[in-house]
């Protein structure tokens, strides 16, 4: 039996045999650096799927804060400590200022879950509306709201109505301009009516701010800002899900921005701690308060001095290094790159994306824009073989996914780029 | 203003005022080592509360660990990597051979919250049991199981019952021996019977191995097997939460060994990573096989190999310095220290718990046993003020709690029943 078999069979015994995993031949990693991870035998993947190593695999000066932090002072919140102080005061000042407080979680799946938690506690009412096509994490509540991955015979949410992703590339019904954002608000429109004529009552809409899952659609523009008015004049908060869109990747420190709207409240994760699990949900102080006169909430990770430490040493390098221009800079590179291929491969259907999300539709025609999922796997296996990782994702699961590292470099834009010219020629 | 004062001050501005704090005066607590936290003047506490640090604050092995996987790699568990492999191998060995796979999270409320799961994907029905003063987490599924801190005016959680925890010590009408045990599993039965007459069903009963938010009572014998046979019966599965009890505490490396009875899910947190952010579920291998079947489950951090080195780590220390062992012999220690203040102080109404899980029920007498919270009250702000750290519990929050990290020697023992002892003659 060969490692790779060993290993599946112990993974299969341990962890069950439909615990997920990646290609076809999967890989078999010992090492990350920077932009790059090693596998067992040595050879090395350009990195462009993974967005939780923001400032790359890793990272030095992260290794050394947590080890220096956790060699210090490891404890709860409840003894009072600087470090949650620091941190949670500059990561605020980073929002616009009516978003002041901040409540400390270990993963996206917690923040998600106690934004539901307050958006529900403030409003009395439980219906919250998401997209037909989106995951927002694992919990139980936070899974009633996460149909892309809805388990089979799932039940259906007494609490939760879904309505379509906002898309201009395969608008319904030929629409576009005001008459596509006009669709997409009558369906928000009929979801909290339906909300409140059940008797469930609307608490809130919840969006990832770049659409991620959902293969970062180009939104009508107009919908977002009136999406949010719909969702106020009815009584409703607006929970922006910044888990993956958050911390500059989209050349914005925040989706929302990039948007161009203000949240209620806002989740975040997955980067944030550029690897260690380290969440939280930042929110209007009155919502806040509300929520903690009513409930008692604590968590005993949640703000401990080490995740502390390494979401503000994420902070410093992201600042210093200045990604966020970076991911603007090498994103607006790579789009140029793959319009370049577009040019020569018919089946890039459509790019999109902002900064370094990028998302590029594969087609079987153009003009009908049938979906290409199968190429797309293929795609992506053969672009791992070629030393590039990126994944798919979409309605059609055909949309290659990229999410680098932020401190990429146009060299290895380019490579992936090369690579991708080769691939998409031998598909 | 004070430094104190200026750290309230910014911590309610940031993270809401109702934000939970310890003691009258709080500690700014800046340092951690082995059995010891220091504050900002330099003072040092024996810690006797904090059941996270299982091998001792900052322990230089788990910390080197940490860096060095950290420097290593961090990545998500769709490649393959060997570390939760080794580590989930070798942590399943510690439990009954039926208890044979597991699901990694990063906090015991996301272990509770997926372990609801399981049994309610296994048993197709949503009725969970637990007790009337339990608290197993902060997800809102987990809350709603969690009655100790149900919110002001929470509504009814239609898919849970609560039953009375088991008390030897103010037993209902008097009861003893089997007359006891009948009337708590009457209560099991009875709760039961109201799910499936509602059309909820049963799903499984909920409990946390040593009932430690309970205030560490005496189970009346027999009565945890007795509990196990009738949720059987009635189709359901016995989820006991290790998130407390478990990894040696008791003398016994599961809190469900103490209790001599063998679970269908087992959740395991807090002292897992010895802080890190580190959780899991131990389940029958069929039940996890059918939920990873029917649900796409994934979890981001979990599993991630600096969790599971960390983990890895602390066993290892675990077993080398023999600390079950060592929770066995310094408890019972502990323990006839306190049965001899007992002897001097009339207001020790009880003595509970076992291994470095230790309750002391404090009463204004002994025949009548009035609670006497606004002494316990008094006496942990006292027990801080002579350098030593622990909490209180149970319904009247009457309950001294003590759990010291697992490598307590005799001599701090000693110096805790010195403390105490004054502490109760200034009561």
């Amino acid at each position: 039996m060969s490692d790779t078999a060993k290993l599946l069979a112990r993974r299969a015994k341990l962890l069950g045999a439909k615990a997920p995993l990646f290609y076809d031949a999967p890989l078999h990693i010992v090492r990350g650096e920077g932009m790059w991870l090693y596998d067992s035998d040595g050879r090395r993947y350009l990195d462009a799927y993974n967005n939780v190593p923001l400032v790359g695999h890793c990272h030095p000066e992260v290794v050394e804060a947590l080890a220096r932090q956790a060699g210090t002072l490891n404890i709860h919140t409840r003894y009072l400590h600087e470090t949650i102080l620091d941190y949670g005061e500059r990561l605020i000042a980073k929002f616009d200022p009516s978003l002041s407080m901040i409540l400390f979680v270990c993963t996206g799946s917690e923040a998600n879950d106690q934004a539901l938690r307050i958006a529900r506690c403030h409003t009395g009412k439980q219906g919250i509306i998401c997209t037909n096509l989106t995951y927002h994490g694992n919990t139980a509540a936070v899974d009633a709201v996460s149909p892309l991955f809805y388990g089979v015979n799932a039940p259906p949410h007494a609490d939760v109505r879904t309505i379509p992703y906002p898309d201009s590339f395969r608008a319904p019904q030929g629409l576009a301009g005001d008459a596509l954002c006009d669709y997409y608000i009558t369906a928000l429109e009929s979801a909290i009516a339906d909300l409140e004529a059940s008797g469930v009552g609307f608490a809130g809409l919840l969006l990832c701010s770049i659409f991620a899952n959902e293969g970062l659609p180009d939104v009508p523009p107009g919908f977002m800002q009136r999406a949010v008015d719909v969702v106020h004049r009815a009584g409703g908060l607006f929970i922006s899900d910044e888990v993956q869109a958050g911390f500059g990747r989209t050349g914005h420190m925040w989706g929302h921005e990039a948007m161009g709207v203000l949240p209620d409240i806002v989740t975040l994760g997955k980067p944030m701690g550029n690897g260690h699990p380290l969440a939280a949900v930042v929110a209007r102080a009155d919502l806040v308060e509300e929520f903690r006169e009513r409930v008692f909430y604590f968590n005993t990770f949640g703000g401990n001095p080490v995740s502390c430490a390494v979401g503000a040493k994420v902070l410093d390098i992201l600042e210093r290094d200045r990604l966020q221009d970076n991911a603007r800079v090498v994103g607006q590179h790579l789009r140029r790159g793959l319009r370049a291929l577009a040019e020569r491969h018919d089946i890039i259907g459509d790019i999109r994306g902002q900064g370094l999300w990028v998302g590029v539709e594969l087609v079987l025609d153009r003009h009908g824009k049938q979906p290409a999922t199968e190429q797309a796997h293929r795609a992506i296996n053969l672009m791992k073989d070629r030393g590039v990782l990126m994944g798919r994702i979409g309605e059609f699961d055909n949309v290659l996914k990229m999410r680098p590292p932020l401190p990429i470099q146009t060299e290895h834009a380019d490579l992936l780029l090369g690579a991708l010219d080769d691939v998409l020629a031998a598909l």
